[in-house]
């Protein structure tokens, strides 16, 4: 129970902490909120986009088998009868007909009995489809019904062929997007975890069915390493869930979790996926969706590999993993230890990398040319308001791993004292050694 | 007519080499497409990503008076309301009670008189709303009703407080952001000059009413700079279009037009929108929008500059820019000289900034060890099929700007031929000094 209440402890934490510095928070607070929707600000939206380039150069401009497309979050309908959605994408519900209550009939621990007002007058169980629908065109009936994509990973498969021809790629090669989905959650909860508007960052994995599962073990490889490689997170907090169930087409599935306060959940799902999109596409637009492979002169359907993340997951995932309280001392004697608050990101997706400080309102013009210099190269922030204590404190809050003091010594030595979030040591770097020094610390290179 | 007819060819010239080279094609093809949206294909979300990366450092990393924000697409809907778009967002159409179709009224050369059939048995003309319209939450009622936003910029104003506050930050400042918005055209058209789904990347500048004029003719330059000087623009291809008419609250209003196929066209509004969003928000919401002036100890409601541009059409001006078709000297003596189409994109927005090429397959693993190291710093792309000749061709067509070769005396000299896109010449390079001379063409620095 003592564990719990600090998971819970955590995550409040987390929320407060993202509000109050401007990384995450509610969309439309001065409408009071709105359920399911959350608003990056001004160091949300430089951490968010750093973990999307991250992504993308990692899995799209390093490597050569694999392409990028950008698609529209509304597509032809017909994408999303072929891939099963408006048929069968959501929960199983029922109403209760005394107090009106929604339920989901898989969370009831009586599915017989209202657990809101205990009433047994129920509606018969049915589907309620999580797929948001709009209309395209000028009339507002059901010929003009559109969708607003449920995952990014469709319109990957229907652009599969243009793409390919496009880019004179064989198989074996993977096509990555990064968007914008909607899915109309009954019951939004756990911060960003399971929210209506979401990123995800999607790849599919296009070879032939022998290779598949080879591929499989690779991206399940690949994918695990960029956790705790490039992302910093621990092995402890991170496992793979193997599916029980397999989808009737697919060889094998299989999740990679993060330990968040509330347990573990899914960061990311590496599936084996068949034939079963493109062969439904084929069915469906009448359009042949096979491929002929040039060696061998043999025609058939690809087999595909996804590996699909949640991007704001992965934010979440990061600030679970970042958070720490620890004690900065004071310079006063007999004064307690400070409790401050850090986020340990590593530096290359730190939302500030490099934060400049004049140490003295004199020192002010000195500290924006430096830090003009290097904001080609690095997130940077002018910090000039409160004594040097308070700014570290406030960079610490959000993450920034190097802040750059100017004092009077730097007109005349040419030097800066960098101080280093993690271990709060101090040591003087020469101006013209700055961008190796950081190139270093922060890329490693 | 020569004129229009060369025009029309550009365009066509242009949309027939995006979907022939994977830059941009219509959504859901093997569907029959789907009229107003349109897909990034691997070129074509490398070019959009990096513009959208440069408007992003240009206006927000290097600048310390504005920050950036990444609000949803679907936000509580008074938003709407409050900003007047639910009342008044769309054109004036008429039905024809004859033949069904409908007319924009102002588009109707007669408009008493359907421009199908002849027909003067029209509907009164009425409002047709752009705003696209969802359901958000388990019952699809009006109470429930949701729109996905018809720009960018509301969602600032909203947070403004929020925002602010996180960042400490006094007026002057700046709230940017970029991402996707949604209007229901009912004649998408010009390419993806006017389509239903598309990026903008906005920022709205808070000052007092004093300064706003002062800031507004700053944004203005500073606009027009960022085109000729980042994008690589003409003076010729741009002018400044003053609007005739101003809305009631607005002091001035400008848009910075390109000279696309189809005549000058806008890329971007610079608008003065003084009090009017803020003051609607704090109406509907009955939130205090205004700012306490901490030195003059003075609270009012902020004037506001907008900067909107639209990342689509800027993408089409580039392309428009870019497009050149030029001959070729072929080696053969005797053989006419080929045409070649080349896109003209400057270096450091390219989709491909340095393609790498073997001459013979026996140098493919020298060339991937060689695209392996620069892949971090620059995007690149391997190209080893077909002869030289045809894979610089192939490299033309998509802008890129370098195109490095490894041949057999590269293991022993250390160096690669470096072929120029736009003066086609060729140097010679040592390995050990590529990044430097490629960081100096591609950035200048």
């Amino acid at each position: 129970m003592a564990i719990v209440n600090s998971e819970n402890d955590l995550m409040e934490k987390i929320v407060t902490l993202c509000k109050r510095r401007g990384i995450i928070f509610q969309s439309s607070e001065i409408y009071g909120g709105y359920n399911g929707f959350w608003d990056y600000g001004p160091y949300g939206v430089a951490l968010k986009k750093a973990v999307e380039q991250l992504w993308w150069n990692e899995m799209v401009e390093t490597r050569e088998n694999v392409v990028g497309l950008d698609s529209t979050i509304i597509c032809h309908p017909k994408t999303w009868k072929a891939s099963g959605h408006i048929d069968r994408f959501g929960d199983i519900m029922c109403d209760c007909k005394t107090c009106k209550t929604r339920h989901r009939v898989d969370q009831m621990e009586d599915p017989t009995t209202c657990s809101n007002c205990g009433s047994k007058d129920l509606t018969p169980p049915r589907e309620f489809n999580l797929m948001m629908k709009t209309y395209v065109g000028p009339v507002f009936d059901e010929d003009h019904i559109a969708y607003l994509r449920a995952e990014t990973c469709q319109p990957i498969f229907t652009d599969f062929h243009l793409v390919r021809i496009a880019t004179r790629k064989q198989l074996p090669f993977g096509i990555a997007q990064i968007g914008k989905s909607f899915r109309n959650e009954i019951t939004p909860r756990n911060f960003t975890f399971r929210s209506r508007e979401f990123t995800q960052m999607e790849m599919e994995f296009f070879c032939s069915d022998e290779q598949s599962m080879d591929w499989f073990y690779f991206w399940r490889e690949q994918r695990m390493k960029y956790y705790t490689e490039k992302l910093g997170f621990r092995e402890d907090e991170l496992q793979y869930h193997d599916h029980d169930k397999l989808a009737h087409y697919a060889k094998a599935a299989v999740d990679i979790e993060f330990k968040f306060p509330f347990g573990f959940g899914e960061l990311e799902g590496i599936h084996h996926r068949g034939t079963w999109d493109l062969s439904r596409h084929q069915e469906y637009s009448q359009q042949n969706m096979e491929y002929l492979d040039q060696q061998t002169n043999q025609k058939y359907m690809p087999t595909c590999v996804e590996t699909s993340v949640g991007l704001d997951r992965t934010i979440l995932a990061l600030l679970t993993h970042a958070y720490d309280e620890d004690k900065a001392p004071t310079k006063k004697e007999g004064m307690e230890d400070d409790v401050r608050i850090v986020l340990h990101f590593v530096p290359r997706i730190a939302p500030v990398q490099v934060a400049v400080m004049p140490l003295s309102k004199k020192l002010n013009e000195a500290a924006e040319k430096l830090q003009k210099d290097i904001c080609r190269f690095y997130r940077t922030e002018l910090d000039t308001t409160g004594n040097i204590g308070k700014r570290y404190r406030r960079q610490d809050e959000i993450g920034t791993p190097f802040c750059l003091t100017c004092d009077f010594e730097t007109e005349s030595d040419n030097s800066v004292t960098v101080r280093d979030r993690d271990t709060m040591a101090k040591e003087r770097v020469n101006i013209s050694q700055l961008r190796q020094y950081l190139d270093d610390k922060i890329y490693g290179c």
